[in-house]
């Protein structure tokens, strides 16, 4: 524990298979963390019921996520892996922030108005204050480090400023400002070569898929939308496929593809081809572990309730702290 | 427990050592409505944070309303009484409800309004969420009925209708709608003679004070402020003293404060001393029993304590139910 750098707390919303988006963007670096702090992971299923209408999937994607997780090399006996709801201490902790926040700064918050805009019929009052639920995720656990990308940073400056707000209101040091660690990652595009990949958009790749159905995602990528036919040149640079070769293909195929293209001596087919092939390698030993731990979900479930345990007992530690700052008899 | 007709839930403030319009309004009712219902009585120091900005008296403020419950005769052995925030599920349950509870609904209610003009620098999200919580403190007991002054009725309709919000979302019945059972009580006027009796106007006689300071009280009650000389013929049906004659001497002294008066046949003074000596006499056996606990503070700390291990039976069971109804993994 000693020679780590300190608690690292980032959470997710159970949203099922994870893709291709979710992997570079936040699993990939949820995995590496781990070398260098202490990690809490949470699978934010309160946070779910914000804009979630029906939950009847909410536990499929729960149990399909933490696979996704630990194939991909969340290691729970290090870091602690767990669902949100387990530990109900962080209700507590937001009832009790919220105490400190003002509603306009929440309903002033960019973030708040995109979300009346995504569910104009479903502003509820639990909506309003997701910013407060998820400052009591990182508080809880007094992270000092939270990954973010940068548009998630105000939220950071919001837990901050929660702090700022209990501490003073209370006249007590027991919260702890969390830092932001900005995630340098890379902007994950769809299979349709314009939006961010997202399942709700149907335009993802889903990490557990198979060798096939991922062959078949690929081939229907949208490539430089200039190049019509087989004979014109293409334009890797605004091409999707070749974002994709960057990452999975081997640097004398990226050149290849790079030098090729340009000149129409490869065509799409084959492009995506190799890709597909290259994605298939890259992630055949994930699938494999994953295929082992979809063997015994009962023991999945049991990694996830250690790990509610093991976050109980720190957050049980920060909740007598914040009871007796508050002066709660 | 089969012979009684239900359970009652009722909440409220722990503001300090109470005073007649408490005990009038109130603390009779509760100890009334043990003979007929399972009683769970709990002292909401959750609810004082939404508008206390110092939480300093917030444990001593709580013994002393214990000490005066008690004394004036609700039975913990029965029923149920114990500090909210000792029964964290509350704050779990808030969070489910406020994920079905419309922000309108909320910022539209009268009493939001009315708390936003005494608290305008204070509007904190917790504020808004404050018929939630209320919600959640009757829904979370699944108590049947709830006992309130007319004023209070649209805060148990709001329960009501989280509730049919609740159980229609996740199409279930696992929470209950409770009945409003509107209790007549009188309205208790201060001893200014013209505002409700309150600890903050500082017009207010403590049921726990002693003799002395009871008459001292009394003897500033303001009468009828049209009689300005002894000699002067007063209105029984304007005065505040008047008021509490009714309530605390016998049906003679009543009739003849009614009739004297009327021809300046009593005086301002020997009427209030007649009431400062009946309202001792009447409040002797409570101050007896109080000086008794009194004594033991620990003791009344630990039927607290054993209240709110009785109230996380219900609480689990109910919280149970809820997770499930939800569907959370």
């Amino acid at each position: 524990m000693s020679n780590k750098k300190g608690r690292v707390f980032s959470g997710a919303r159970p949203t099922g298979r994870q893709h291709l988006g979710n992997y570079l963007g936040a699993i990939k670096n949820y995995v590496a963390l781990q070398d260098e702090y202490n990690c809490v992971y949470c699978i934010v299923d309160v946070h779910a019921l914000t804009t979630v209408e029906t939950t009847q999937n909410l536990r499929q994607n729960t149990i399909e996520m933490a696979l996704d997780w630990l194939a991909a090399g969340i290691r729970p006996e290090e870091s602690i892996v767990f669902i949100q709801s387990h530990v109900p201490e962080v209700m507590e902790l937001h009832t009790y922030l919220s105490m400190v926040t003002p509603l306009g700064k929440l309903t002033d918050l960019p973030t708040f108005k995109e979300k009346i805009r995504l569910h104009p019929n479903n502003v509820n009052y639990g909506l309003v204050g997701y910013p407060v639920l998820m400052s009591a995720d990182i508080l809880l656990y007094r992270a000092s480090a939270v990954p973010v990308g940068v548009d998630q940073a105000p939220h950071i400056e919001f837990a901050r400023e929660t702090v700022r707000s209990f501490n003073f209101r209370y006249n007590c040091d027991v919260l702890v400002e969390p830092q932001m660690k900005i995630t340098q990652v890379p902007k994950v595009i769809g299979i349709d070569g314009v939006q961010k990949m997202s399942k709700s958009l149907d335009n993802h790749i889903e990490i557990a898929a198979t060798a096939e159905e991922t062959q078949k995602r690929v081939m229907q990528m949208v490539t430089d939308p200039q190049r019509q036919r087989r004979s014109d040149p293409g334009n890797p640079d605004v091409c999707n496929v070749f974002s994709f070769h960057k990452i999975f293909s081997t640097p004398e195929e990226v050149e290849m593809v790079n030098t090729e293209c340009r000149k129409a001596g490869i065509g799409c087919v084959d492009c995506k081809k190799m890709l597909a092939k290259n994605l298939n390698a890259s992630l055949a030993p994930f699938r494999a572990r994953r295929a082992e731990l979809e063997k015994d979900t009962d023991a999945v479930w049991d990694v996830l309730m250690d790990g509610a345990k093991r976050a109980r007992v720190i957050a049980e530690e920060t909740m007598t702290d914040v009871r007796q700052a508050i002066g709660l008899p």
